[in-house]
């Protein structure tokens, strides 16, 4: 099988743009992307695209040709949504085109347009991601539903808000060097805490905001990098995916998320590594008990001890296993669409060192990209390893 | 690379189901697909799904999982969505997923439910395959941009609306012996032309319907097949995709699909055949023209020689290559999301003699499904054959 190089990154600044068309957001990263790989728009074979909900946007659908045209590329486009991890899983395909041998070069990325919607109208609109028929009508929202997955967890495992609150402590602090960040402010634990409660024990700061914005990656072949002497010394050596049922209410347990358990182990196994092998990871903190149920579905914690990670300073960038240091989805901003990519990015530069971030964090050969839908009724993980 | 087999196929009757559920439809066509393969939910290691509009039409994204549960199956699940082309899509990407080896069984499927937002709100939700910005608001209509391209291909070949006519007579006569088809009534081309004009040159028989319904089919290995003794006597054997610039507007022929022509040389390719080996089609007819471009597209006519083929009978039950023997879009109705993967499902039935037909079709050994979404924008194509 060929392997898979990660030749160039490209993502818009994540905030709030809401003039700004799908479109326009994707054709600036999309061009970033192979402008930094140094590829022309007419090599690019296919478009792998993540979008959640165009349709509610900005009434678009069939975004794949569209997105294809804006950078460029005349070429197939597909579109992928599955909700939040829309594009984590269009890396997945894309990533089986190369290593089948018929694509040497991808553009995969993704873009979600929000702040257009109002927060109530992409609050509504985000709750198509559930169970329409019993949830959504139930009267359920994301935040009740993480909510609803913290309560389980603290009845478990024990713990508190305060241990949360350090989550998104941290993933404010590691924000501030990320120029494409929504959110460059140093929060206390304080202001966590006393923060609007959403729906307890989640507060306003244990929430992702709503975020527009684009991500892209290129995708090529070592064969095609070699070729052409790109600069692509990170490879994308494992992939896996997971899925769930998408109604909490039919699920064992509600303070553990199966679905990236599976896509970590499919993972772990394709690149042939385990989880003491990560040494930095981006994962899906849309909450703040998100990341912990993630780190723990990632075998970097076992169930339980997750969620004083953050707080014991381990995930932070003095810690032994850095977590979100582009700030997560939390504080870097979460245009659903573009999520999954834009973590395979913050990754793909940490390995590179052109990650905007602090000295304290030395050098990494091995990192994850954790991407989840829903109430992670589908994760994706992939890892990805510095290879030359 | 492993050879891609079809073990089974499944779909509901198309029609007019307003209080059916997407999951609800899905549920029947994917049991029906695992019981004609004999093969067990527990066994299906992912869910293939293409749906277009499920946001508008039931305020339900993330179909992946929900499709998943609604067959039993526990396992990831990926939704598709390129318009009219989500399932043929789905399929591309099923395939490639056994090919590298990485599963040996798959469930491949679509839904749609339409009927449920009436015909203005169905018509007003197709309308996001197109362009929104520069087509829809400018009052483009699907209706209206097949009427473009119809008089287009009139202005260049000649032709008129007597020779679409055929198309539809044809695909009505078609669509009686099957018994999962929206329209089994003969029509004539008086009719057709009496009809009420929808877009001149395309009147309301040019036009296929508004179609509740799912479909799937079971694809495995050929060593799973072979393991397990399952009757998978037809395989996908070539798999092509395209794609164009979404507007109209951007294109510099109207009267040409390139993006099937694309998809078609590709699958071709891949099986090792050429156009004139082909028996059978079923193709993308979401209006009489779209049938015409299809099969010159295919490679079946050469550019201006399609429009006749069904009036000259070639292209009917009693033709060298006939086309859409299952009514096609025009009769069979299009349920758009499932709408690939039943054309997938109509092929491997007609080569295996089990699809309601006429017996004046002899035995058949090489048929390809032709799927197009928007105004050809995505296309797909797959060639199957009797291998066994």
């Amino acid at each position: 099988m060929s392997e898979v190089r990660v030749a160039g990154t490209g993502m818009t600044d994540f905030g709030r743009f809401p003039e700004r068309t799908g479109r326009d957001l994707f054709a600036e990263a999309g061009l970033a992307a192979l402008d930094d790989a140094g590829v022309d728009p007419g090599d690019v074979e296919h478009v792998f695209f993540g979008n959640f909900m165009g349709e509610l946007a900005e009434h678009q659908g069939h975004m794949g040709p569209l997105m294809a045209e804006a950078v460029g590329v005349n070429a197939p486009a597909t579109r992928y949504e599955a909700a939040c991890a829309s594009s984590g899983v269009a890396v997945r395909e894309a990533v089986r085109s190369v290593r089948t041998g018929e694509s040497d070069v991808l553009l995969v990325g993704g873009t979600e347009r929000m702040t257009n919607m109002g927060t109530a109208g992409a609050t509504e609109g985000l709750s198509i991601a559930a169970d329409d028929l019993y949830e959504i009508r139930a009267g359920m929202t994301f935040p009740g539903a993480y909510a609803l997955m913290a309560r389980a967890y603290f009845e478990e495992f024990g713990g508190d808000s305060t241990d949360l609150a350090h989550v998104a402590v941290k993933n404010h602090e590691h924000a501030l060097p990320n120029e494409h960040a929504q959110f460059r402010s140093a929060i206390t634990v304080d202001q966590v805490l006393d923060a609007p409660r959403i729906a307890d024990p989640l507060g306003l700061y244990d929430s992702c905001p709503i975020t527009d914005g684009a991500s892209a990656v290129v995708l090529v072949s070592e064969a095609f990098a070699e070729r052409n002497g790109l600069d692509a010394s990170v490879a994308v050596t494992g992939s896996g995916q997971g899925g769930d049922k998408l109604a909490l209410q039919d699920r064992e347990y509600f303070a553990r998320t199966p679905a990236s358990t599976a896509a970590a182990e499919e993972a772990y196994a394709d690149a042939g590594i385990t989880a003491d092998d990560v040494e930095v990871a981006e994962v899906h903190d849309c909450f703040t008990i998100a990341e912990v149920l993630a780190i723990e579905s990632l075998g970097l914690y076992d169930p339980g001890e997750g969620l004083g990670a953050a707080r014991r300073g381990e995930t932070t960038r003095h810690g032994d296993v850095p977590v979100n240091l582009s700030g997560g989805l939390k504080a870097k901003g979460h245009p659903v669409g573009a999520t999954g990519v834009a973590q395979l990015a913050s990754i793909t530069n940490l390995l590179t060192g052109t990650h905007a971030r602090s000295p304290d964090v030395g050098d990494l050969r091995v990192g994850v990209a954790h991407n989840a839908g829903g109430t992670v009724a589908s994760a994706t993980v992939h890892v990805l390893e510095v290879v030359a």
